[in-house]
């Protein structure tokens, strides 16, 4: 039955045609002719995605041998520089964007396979004979998103515009045939990033199609038990890592009330409704008979944020609540009856609240550790009244060793229990501090890690810089604050 | 009058087509999965140029990252042996046969737009994610040549065997659409290569067409003077490069000679003998009034041998004699008048054995100083008697001073000299000597640059063997020698 329906959806997922546009864009660049050694920058104006392809010709002299060029594609500035970086961490080097071709006839044009993310194209000419010099006569790309139409940008400043802009940009560069994470690394549709890049897509481009197909996927691609994975492979073939996730599938619900809300898509809710009841039914077993959710037990992965010194019992219990609550939501919309709903939200949250220490005014977690993570998940689980959970969020930013956001998904959560809270201009500000910080590091687009503090700071070890994704989805949501909240 | 001749013969190299056998072998070797790091050597068993295709697909684990294979494609052994090898030298390292690829997507069919010449292909696995392996399912080449035909070995003994199998590889790689002089590196149409080539392809594939085509790809591109060319580049058009020589244009008539006598192909041979004259006519007017090749003229380049020790003005002046008499057999086989030819060679021959010492038996040059290259000349082009002639070269091997051959090709009219003076066994002796050892160090085709006394010798630099040509045209006459002498 479960894989008749997963069978089903898949096949709903691959007839939701999503279209690309190709658009060819041009390179400005110094194209006068390069001796051996030499190397030079062409500049796209701006954070693209899609195929590159380079036109060469003889310079100067007799085309005796074949040449070598070493080709390096990077989204901003900050990886052009760490071109000659060496990469020692544990990822697989094969996603630095470089590449090495021989040519062996002149004039050339190489039209290159793979699908590159980038604003510059570094070309060096690294191999070739003394006889003759070559001429990079043109490069240029055509642009792959299934982002159509231009969106007006809002903001009253230069950097709020500029903000809007870079958020717009972002979200422009992952959509593709899914929403990608990241157009340069990864390129996996995360069940996280969706939401998030959904959120921004129903205030600008309106692709409803491809948040359909993307769901339908999550849908089809479940464990046997029927629970969402935290992300799908959609390259060469629709498949799923090992290993599943406790957040990211209960942001199915929140993912699926988002989109009957904004798409009015009736049928596709129902639809996938039973997806959702289930999804928080299998998170349902992990929790205890007062409804606790289990220490030591092998709930998956919570993946709330990067850092290691958050409480993710106790961020898993608000994700919880915040999910059962929006499950609640999605069944009254469509009129669908859920009998058991409000004892099951009423047990979890009580559970959830007894993290709340009225001394301390925020949520406490083990070892009477506070953190951002953790108080921003109770917030949005909304346990507390309003006011109380306002002055919580206040509170935090007195506790100077609160365990801060470490990422840019944790920062979008934090601004949006702000909004939720009316706290429109601290969500403002933070937005202005955080995301203004990228702009004032030159970003097109923003990052999928960003730390003010150490700009070169990177997960993914020794030379991290190259891997890093400057292009990440779980970014772009200032465009989705400015318009939703009319910041 | 001379472009519109010009244009006729390029168009008639045009029209001469020349097809190319299109055969799929596959390469042998461990198809087990690998690990990051790891290489895998496979084996075609034997050389071969063509398009390789390489099947890759997941070994056990999930494709979360791309990946990078390294390739190496070497002619032998020795050449694998030298993968690591830093090249410094002056040429363009994009000869060395090596590619870096990254791949996306697995299963994946790689099929890699260079040709390559080739025994072995090296893969290594040079990055990839820690959460799967890869495997090589099958490597394999579509080779291409234009010798069509199986043709049988001859020898008495299994050196001989293999000497006549290694010839007959040899120029089995190098016949392509035109004759190429190595199929690995310069991949050119060079007239003294061509020459050697379209003697053994006389006695085995007997591919008329293609020696046809190059004829008169040679007759179309000479200088603005009408004198041929040392090499034409054929592709991605046809080409030649700045600088003119001596001894190649010479040639010609030795060629155009040797296509008419085997291919009896007359109208083509009436047609190239007015190029043919012109070839003696032109280079003529480098002689002084006694018919002496003129000291510090600029002749172009005198080839004869790479060594920087012979005289190449007392070679210059028997390669003049020898090719004069070349075009006084052509007219007379195609009953041409040429009324000029009898005095011509009269009076150069005059002047070319008054470089013999019949005191020390042998032609002598400048300074005193006793070549192989010299006397091997002097004796070819009939200066002396058929008796005196074989005495010379019996006095040159007591010279142990003597300049030596140093490549194949130099060798090969050592042979042919020989031969001529009907030394037979010395002359066998010395093909089982020089091309023996290459076949010793395990060659499937015989090199560029072979040194007994030091196999890692290349002319190209520091790491040059990387460089050098393991399958060159002109080490491929043991197989004529062996026919045409029956030795």
């Amino acid at each position: 039955m479960g894989e008749r329906m997963n069978e089903l959806f898949l096949a709903k997922a691959i007839k939701t045609e999503v279209r690309c546009k190709r658009e060819t864009i041009k390179a400005r660049g110094d194209f006068s002719a390069l001796q051996k050694g030499e190397e030079r920058v062409f500049d796209f104006g701006n954070h693209f995605v899609g195929n590159i392809k380079i036109r060469f010709s003889l310079g100067k002299g007799c085309f005796d041998a074949p040449f070598t060029v070493d080709l390096f594609f990077a989204e901003n500035k900050r990886e052009l520089a760490a071109k000659n970086m060496q990469y020692t961490g544990g990822m697989s080097e094969a996603w630095i964007q470089k590449e090495r071709v021989r040519i062996h006839e002149l004039p050339f044009v190489l039209e290159l396979p793979t699908r590159y993310a980038c604003r510059f194209v570094c070309v060096e000419l690294s191999a070739v004979s003394t006889e003759y010099s070559v001429c990079v006569n043109e490069v240029e790309m055509e642009e792959r998103t299934s982002a159509f139409g231009e969106v007006d940008c809002v903001g009253n400043t230069p950097l709020e515009k500029r903000i809007d802009e870079v958020s717009l940009r972002t979200l422009r560069s992952c959509m593709q045939e899914v929403f990608e994470d990241g157009p340069k690394r990864d390129r996996r549709l995360w069940l996280g990033d969706l939401r998030l890049e959904a959120l921004v897509n129903y205030e600008t481009y309106c692709n409803y199609e491809l948040v359909k197909k993307c769901l339908y996927l999550f849908a089809a691609m479940t464990n046997e038990r029927g629970l969402c994975k935290g992300c799908i492979f959609t390259t060469p073939s629709v498949y799923v890592p090992q290993g599943d996730m406790f957040d990211y599938p209960l942001l199915f619900i929140s993912a699926l009330l988002e989109y009957y809300e904004n798409a009015k898509d009736e049928q596709t809710a129902k639809e996938l409704f039973p997806t959702a009841v289930k999804q928080l039914q299998l998170i349902a077993d992990f929790f205890d008979q007062d409804g606790k959710l289990k220490e030591n037990e092998n709930v998956g992965w919570v993946h709330i944020d990067w850092s290691e010194e958050i409480d993710r019992v106790a961020c898993g219990q608000a994700v919880y609540v915040y999910a059962a609550k929006a499950l609640k939501k999605l069944s009254v919309a469509l009129g669908e009856t859920l009998r058991w709903i409000d004892e099951e939200i009423e047990q979890k949250s009580a559970a959830l609240q007894a993290y709340y220490d009225e001394e301390r005014g925020v949520f406490v977690g083990k070892g009477g550790r506070i953190s951002y993570a953790q108080n921003v998940w109770s917030v949005l689980a909304g346990v507390l009244t309003v006011e109380k959970r306002a002055a919580v969020l206040q509170r935090l930013a007195t506790y100077e060793n609160a365990v801060k956001p470490t990422s840019p998904y944790m920062y979008h959560y934090y601004v949006q229990a702000l909004c939720d809270c009316g706290l429109f201009s601290t969500a403002k500000e933070t937005i202005l501090w955080y995301w203004g910080k990228m702009v004032e590091d030159g970003a097109d687009t923003f990052y999928e890690v960003f730390n003010p503090d150490n700009l070169q700071e990177s997960p993914y070890g020794q030379g991290g810089a190259l891997l890093n994704s400057y292009c990440h989805a779980w970014s772009c949501t200032p465009a989705y604050f400015f318009r939703k909240y009319a910041l």
